[in-house]
C-alpha cells in the first residue's frame, strides 16, 4: 500500500549523508573527543564540523551553539538555565500561551520555586501582539520566551518586532525554532533573539542531537552539571555520531532550503484550497500569510482528532493532531484553546506537516481519502447529530473546555 | 602502528550488534514512538524491547528504567531530581568525597539553592565506611548518594551495607553505577539500592543513551520537563537508535560479563605485578581486593599524568589520568586528594581501563613501553630532582592541594 508522511513535525527521516557522517562515529571513530589521546581526535573533529555547520545554517558563531539530546532539552536549558542564572535581578517569565509543552512546564516548575510568569494570549490566529507583550512585561520580568513558529497550526511570530520589546526592556528573549528551522532561512542576529533553540530532525537530523544557541555573553545555570563539555554549559560525553548526523544535515538543508520550501509551500496550499471543495465544516487553522511552509492546520468540525489518524492510518497516511509530546495523553490542544476555539472543536484537530519527499501523488491520496473518512465518523458523532438538528454543537462544552484549560494542575 | 586501547572508561567501542540493531532505526523505522499512526510503532517496539534488555541486566522491571542521554545525566535526575521531589521533607544530602563530577556538582548546586550537604570521607583505599556513612545521616537528610565502583581507582564499595544504613534510617539511597556495569554482575533489588545509573557505554553501547533505574515509588523531580515521555521522568523525543543500541549491548554484554570479566583481571593483575618489577617508584592506587575487573590505576611519582598520556600516545597506546569529563581541566584528581594523596602524586597519575577485547600482547607492549618514556620524564622532573637530593618532593605543595581541594568553589 501506498504511504504517505505528513507528520515530519514529530520525526523526519534522516538524510542519507547525515547518516553516512555518523557510521565512522559509531565503528572505527567511537572515543571520547575529552580524551587526550589519539582515539579523541576525529571525534572531537567531527564535533567542532558540526557546531560550524549548525553555527552557519542559523547565522551565528560555532562557540555560541551548545549541543543537547532534544528540542526539549534545548527550551529547559534555555528557560530554566536563563531564568537561574537572572534570579538576583527579578522572578517574573513571560511566555506567550501557545508554546510548546517543553517551555510551559518549566516555567510551571519555577512558578513553584518562587518564580512567577505571565502567558501572553494570542488572537485567533496564533499571533502574540507585541503591544500585549510589551504590557506583560514587569520591572522584574527576567525572561520573555515567544516561539519563532507554532508547531500545530504553523503561526510565525513577528520575533524580530516582538525581541526589540524584549530588548528595549533588557530582557533577554528566547525562542523556539523547533517549527521553523529547516523550513524558514533563520538568522539569530536579525531576529535580535539571545537564545534559539532547535532539534536536529527540523533540518532531517538524527534524533538525540539538538542546539541551543546563546547569545554572546549569555549565561545559563546548567541543567545536567558535572563535566566541562559544551563550555561548561552542558556535562555528559558528547553524542557525537549524532551531533555529527546534525552537522551533516544542517548543513544540507541549508543549500536546499529554498527549493524544498517552495515545493512544501506548494503542496500545503493545494490541500487548503482543494480540501474544502471536497468536505464540508473544514475550518483552517492557524494564520494563512505568515504561516511555515508545509504545514497545514485544521479542525474537521464534529469528528475526533484521534479517530481521523487511525483511519487515515489505515489508508497509509501518517497525520497528527497535535503535538507529539502529548499525542498520548489524548487532550485537547491548548495552542488551539488558547486561539479561542471551542473545547469540542479543538478535539478534532488535524495537523499535517510536509517534509522535502512529498508529491502531487500524496496530496491526491489524502484528498481522495479524507472525505469519505470524516463523512463515516460524522455519522457515528453526537455533535454531527446535534448541528443537524440546529443545536450549537459546541455550547453545551464551555465547562469542561475550561477545566481541561487549567494549566496549572498537571501535565498538559 | 599497533594501538593499544586502555582507555575504555572514556569510551568503549561500539558492539557490532548494537550497531546492527540502530541501522533501521536511522533509516526506514524513523518515526516518533509517541506518534499514534504506524510509523510510530517499530520505534515503540524498539524502546520497549530495550527496556526489557536493559532491566534484566540489572535484575528490575522494564517500568522502573528511565532513559536519558548520559550517565552524567542519569546522575543529574538522580541527585537533583529525588531532592527536589524531597524538599518538604529535609534539604540534607550526603554524598561520598569521590563521586563523579555529575554528582558533585548537582549537590553544590542544590547547595547554593537551600540544600546542605556532607560529604563522606574515604580512606586511602577509596573506600567510604559505613560507620562515617552513619554518622553522616542527620534527621533532615533526604539523600544519599555513594558510586557503586570509582572510575578513576576502581574501587568498589560496599553498596549493600551502604544501602542498608541509608534504608535504616529511611533515607533513598543513589549509586552511580557506570563504572561497575559491564564489568560486574548487576542486582538492584540485591544491593538494595533506590536509585542506579549506567550509561549505554558502560555495556559496550553507544553514546547518547543511558538509565535510570529508579524503585518502584521513587519520584523524581524532572531535569527536562514537557512531554509525557518516559512516563512522565524524561521528556523529549527519545533517541530510539541510540537507545535500541543500548538495549542490545545490554544483551550481549549480560551474557558474556563473566567470560570477558575474568580475560581482564588477569591482564590487569599482569599490569599490576609485572610493571613494578620494571619501574620503581609506581604506587597502586585503590582497593587490591575489591576491585572492578580490567582497571588498574597507579601513580607514578615524579612525573606529571598528562605528559605520560602524550608520550604513550605517541607509542600508540591510549590511557586517561583520571575523568574524561574533567581530563581537559588538567587539574588533579579529587579523587585522589579524597584518598589522602599529596597534590603531586595525586597529579601522576596513570588510570587504565581495560576492555574486552584487550590481549596479553597489549599488555606486553604497555609493559615495554612505559618504563622508558617514565625515565625519560622523571630526568626533566623538579620532583625527582629534589628526590635524588633527598629532599620530600611533596612536601612542599601541600599549600597548592588545600586550594585545588576547594570542593565548594566552581568546577572540579
Amino acid at each position: 500500500m501506498a504511504t504517505v508522511y505528513f507528520d515530519h513535525a514529530a520525526a523526519a527521516p534522516l538524510l542519507p549523508e547525515a547518516k553516512e557522517a555518523m557510521l565512522p562515529l559509531l565503528s572505527a571513530e567511537f572515543g571520547n573527543p575529552s580524551s587526550l589521546h589519539r582515539f579523541g581526535e576525529k571525534p572531537r573533529q567531527a564535533l567542532e564540523t558540526a557546531r560550524e555547520q549548525v553555527a552557519r545554517l542559523v547565522n551565528c558563531r560555532p562557540e555560541d551553539i551548545t549541543f543537547t539530546a532534544s528540542g526539549s532539552e534545548s527550551n529547559n536549558l534555555a528557560v530554566k538555565g536563563l531564568a537561574w542564572s537572572r534570579k538576583d535581578k527579578g522572578n517574573h517569565i513571560v511566555v506567550s500561551a501557545i508554546e510548546h509543552v517543553s517551555v510551559l512546564e518549566p516555567v510551571r516548575t519555577l512558578a513553584k520555586l518562587g518564580f512567577d510568569f505571565t502567558e501572553v494570549p494570542v488572537d485567533r490566529e496564533g499571533m502574540v501582539h507585541p503591544d500585549q507583550l510589551a504590557a506583560a512585561i514587569r520591572p522584574e520580568t527576567i525572561l520573555v520566551s515567544v516561539m519563532h513558529a507554532n508547531n500545530e497550526v504553523g503561526t510565525i511570530q513577528n520575533t524580530m518586532e516582538l525581541s526589540r520589546i524584549a530588548r528595549e526592556h533588557k530582557v533577554p528573549f528566547h525562542s523556539d525554532g523547533t517549527a521553523a528551522v529547516g523550513r524558514l532561512p533563520v538568522d539569530v542576529a536579525e531576529l535580535g533573539v539571545d537564545a534559539y533553540s532547535f532539534p536536529a530532525q527540523s533540518v532531517y537530523g538524527p534524533k538525540g542531537a539538538a542546539a541551543l544557541y546563546l547569545k554572546r555573553g549569555a549565561r545559563v545555570q546548567s541543567l545536567v552539571e558535572g563535566g566541562v563539555q559544551e563550555r561548561n554549559r552542558r556535562a555528559g560525553t558528547e553524542d557525537v555520531a549524532a551531533i555529527a548526523g546534525f552537522g551533516k544535515a544542517a548543513e544540507i538543508t541549508g543549500t536546499r532550503l529554498v527549493e524544498w520550501s517552495q515545493n512544501m509551500t506548494r503542496l500545503a496550499r493545494r490541500i487548503a484550497e482543494e480540501l474544502p471543495a471536497r468536505l464540508d465544516h473544514v475550518i483552517l487553522t492557524g494564520s494563512l500569510t505568515h504561516r511555515v511552509p508545509g504545514q497545514v492546520s485544521m479542525c474537521v468540525e464534529f469528528v475526533e482528532g484521534e479517530s481521523m489518524l487511525l483511519f487515515l492510518d489505515d489508508e497509509g497516511i501518517a497525520a497528527a493532531s497535535g503535538s507529539s509530546c502529548t499525542a498520548k495523553t489524548l487532550k485537547a490542544s491548548h495552542v488551539l484553546l488558547a486561539m479561542g476555539l471551542p473545547h469540542a472543536l479543538a478535539q478534532s484537530s488535524l495537523v499535517l506537516t510536509l517534509g522535502k519527499d512529498n508529491t502531487d501523488a500524496d496530496v491526491d491520496h489524502f484528498l481522495d481519502k479524507l472525505p469519505p473518512i470524516v463523512k463515516r465518523l460524522r455519522q457515528m458523532s453526537p455533535l454531527y447529530a446535534k448541528f443537524q438538528k440546529g443545536q450549537d454543537p459546541y455550547a453545551a462544552r464551555t465547562g469542561e473546555s475550561c477545566e481541561d484549560d487549567n494549566h496549572s494542575e498537571g501535565k498538559s
